[in-house]
């Protein structure tokens, strides 16, 4: 079973997670993207599906057109895990790619 | 400008499309599709992406895991139009392909 993260280590983790925050009434977090196009949007979502389906570990997300709002949690473990910030990490290391 | 698609209009080309639904309080269209997994949800995602950027007129889509969920509407026309029927026809077919 995985290790659901304390208060403190999910707030430790997410001062490493610049623009991500906790999401209000659900132990989760979030993070809205902006993109130019939906081609770009489209295209990052690609690169974290895969990614999400080699850990076993998808994302809740919506996309209108060129934005992408992302909410992470561990649904066996109830809330954020270091699987959701591990995927967190990946995510934001695609956009900036994405972005160039 | 094209043609917002009257009330009328709108309930004959529903009537048309199974599973589709007039959404409460906008005037759009709604469906959710559930697949086997990630992998058949995502690749149905795919399919609908291509063809939306051809026909450059996006959904409003969220997924998470094996679960889409569609929203259609043309912000330029503020309501449904025929686009909007071309691509939930187009959608219903991805569906029904990938779902076997």
């Amino acid at each position: 079973m995985i290790h659901k993260l304390t208060s403190e280590e999910r707030a430790t983790q997410l001062s490493q997670l610049s623009g991500w925050q906790a999401v209000t009434g659900r132990d989760a977090i979030h993070r809205q993207f902006k993109f130019a196009d939906f081609n770009e949007a489209f295209g990052f979502m690609t690169r974290v599906a895969i990614k999400a389906q080699e850990m076993n570990h998808h994302p809740e997300w919506f996309n209108v057109y060129h934005t992408v709002d992302i909410t992470l949690t561990t649904h066996d473990a109830q809330g954020v895990t270091e699987r959701d910030i591990a995927l967190a990490h990946f995510i934001e290391d695609v956009a900036k790619r994405t972005r160039g």
